[in-house]
């Protein structure tokens, strides 16, 4: 059962935490909601906030997408950089950072792009107003339920109030409907999606625009919604990899998990019924997920195919503790454990992480499955 | 309550989350650790991994300090290359990082220094023994109830045989109690101390060999234990910065941390009495400590004083959510909803971390306060 991945990983010469990418799933996840955008009638502005990678990237401008969502300035100005000129800034306008922005706001308007920033408060509105001629696009952010940032969808007063302080009136309303991430079933998100929407539209109607845009963005409702109509735009980000939370949403199956971390076994503990991995909170990440039986899952063993790419979940291999550099595995009753013969100590296991983009943040070592491309 | 602080942080260019670490604290809490280590007569070698600094490193050299742990091979180089030449890497041999270890085991050999490696297995050991003559001290790992790594301390015929297999014999037994981490009082950590103590001596017993060395490390016992001998030397790491796990635990009071992160704030919702930083996982990791009243802390606000040092903690002023991005503060009813006057858009927070070690692993931008040495 670990074998097999075991070899292929050390013949890739892994010998530290390491991302690894099934560039094949992660671009059929692209195409599959790129194509769902696209027989919706609605654009696609992926968020780059989970690969953050300029060569994954690549994968993106090669299927076409020419408009990207970021969550920093400076992830923006790191792929202004590389050439992406149609680029919104999905996280409130911080006035210290205006320099920043604005210098980014001309250059992008100099190749013929587009920044777009996001306000929720007058005084955000205001600052923008202050730097005065700033060529951005400006978006109203709107709480549709989730309770983080935005004016409440149905505060018509908040809303006519940063609407009428932002200079030239916002281009649209953008919202980030994350409390789809307590969902835990296609039905919830379909509702979700529906109320996200009737939420969005009566906010249109308190400020009398029609032309205003309507942008949402989050991997739950975007993957189980087929119809998408009746938005503009679409943000979502994690799809590309997706990971252990998507799959308990229901966002995806087993076989759409295109990251993986591959981490070194350092010690072995038979009569615990344990391994340790090099792979703690500063690869990993402490997201967790509750585990079926009690517990805490911070991962999960997994597979390569005998050909190089992600293959499969191993149940009952589940990482129940992480400290700074270390993970401990757990193995259950139902799988044996793996003799030193099967996996010793310097073996590299396979680890599906519970929040792909934050162990992607971490994980600065990428490998392309399979190699050779 | 916050003006002061903010705008000492605006003062200071803060625009992004920024870690701040205060030197007078910092190097109050190395003089403690450093006398308290003297007064008991054992060796001082501490863990980097908390400050990963080469800056920070300075204040230790010249406290004298000569020796010190790390957690990872990278984490080896790094220090190595800034002249520290006596390092132990306190996290078990990779033999698929021989390579590394050989050429630094060698490297510091040449410096006059030494290099330390840890096993806890027959095959570990046989994989260090196979490299041949590598000039690099060997401690075996025991395990005296923190179940993570090592060799359990009562197995005397496993102790024995991964003993057996190293090359020239183990140097020493080298044990992390990172089970005091679960205590939450002095009487639980002298406890625990004693128990480790004794533990270690029961192994030393088994291999016969009253020479080997007693190592021994973690920032809980290392503060609340005056009298330290009948150990070799110890290993405290966090104690350089404490942090509110620590302050959980009872090992430094409020007045002893000297690590805290500026995050500007990004929202502000007077209706729910909550503010958005800029301040996520990827800045602050999802460490997190059970609230007061139920719930979960991933941070607490504070003070710097009116000079620019860290100031103190600010009551029911608590990170309850993070996302990768974005962190929720809650105000509780002991104080009031800061108005803009006070706290506005743009302007920083001081944050606590949870958790020290990772906070400063993920911000790598620093500041030293006060500011102009």
């Amino acid at each position: 059962m670990f074998r097999t991945t075991s070899d292929i990983l050390k013949g890739l010469g892994v010998v530290r935490p390491t991302l690894l990418v099934d560039e094949g799933r992660a671009r059929a996840n692209l195409s599959r909601m790129q194509a769902r955008a696209l027989r919706s009638g609605v654009g696609f502005r992926p968020h780059f906030k989970t690969h953050q990678s300029p060569g994954i990237a690549r994968w993106f401008a090669a299927a076409g997408v020419d408009r990207i969502t970021v969550s920093s300035v400076p992830m923006a100005e790191q792929f202004a950089d590389v050439g992406w000129r149609d680029i919104t800034l999905a996280f409130l306008l911080n006035p210290g950072e205006l320099p920043a922005i604005a210098w980014l706001a001309r250059h992008l308007e100099g190749k013929g792009g587009r920044l777009g920033v996001t306000v929720d408060s007058v005084e955000a509105a205001r600052a923008l107003a202050a730097v005065g001629g700033l060529p951005a696009a400006a978006w109203l952010k709107i709480d549709t339920g989730y309770g983080r940032t935005g004016v409440p969808w149905n505060d018509a007063g908040g809303l006519r109030a940063v609407a009428a302080a932002l200079p030239a009136g916002p281009v649209g309303l953008l919202t980030h409907a994350g409390h789809s991430y307590r969902a835990r079933s296609a039905a919830d998100l379909q509702a979700l999606w529906a109320g996200t929407r009737e939420r969005l539209e009566a906010a249109r109607g308190s400020l009398q625009d029609p032309r205003l845009l309507l942008s949402v963005g989050d991997t739950p409702t975007c993957s189980i919604v087929e119809d998408l109509r009746g938005v503009d735009e679409i943000r979502p980000g994690n799809f590309i990899y997706y990971d252990l939370m998507q799959l308990a949403i229901g966002s995806c199956g087993p076989g759409d998990l295109a990251a993986a971390a591959a981490c070194p076994v350092v010690g072995r503990y038979p009569g615990r019924r344990e391994i340790v991995i090099h792979g703690g909170a500063v690869h990993l990440s402490k997201e967790s997920l509750p585990g079926r039986g009690g517990g805490t899952v911070f991962g999960r063993l997994g597979t390569l195919t005998p050909d190089g790419r992600l293959g499969e979940i191993i149940d009952g291999a589940v990482i129940v503790a992480l400290s700074q550099e270390h993970g401990i595995v757990r193995f259950g009753p139902e799988i044996a454990f793996p003799d030193a013969a099967e996996l010793g100590i310097g073996d590299p296991v396979l680890v599906w992480p519970v929040h792909s983009c934050l162990t992607a943040d971490l994980l600065r070592h990428t490998l392309i499955l399979p190699r050779g491309d």
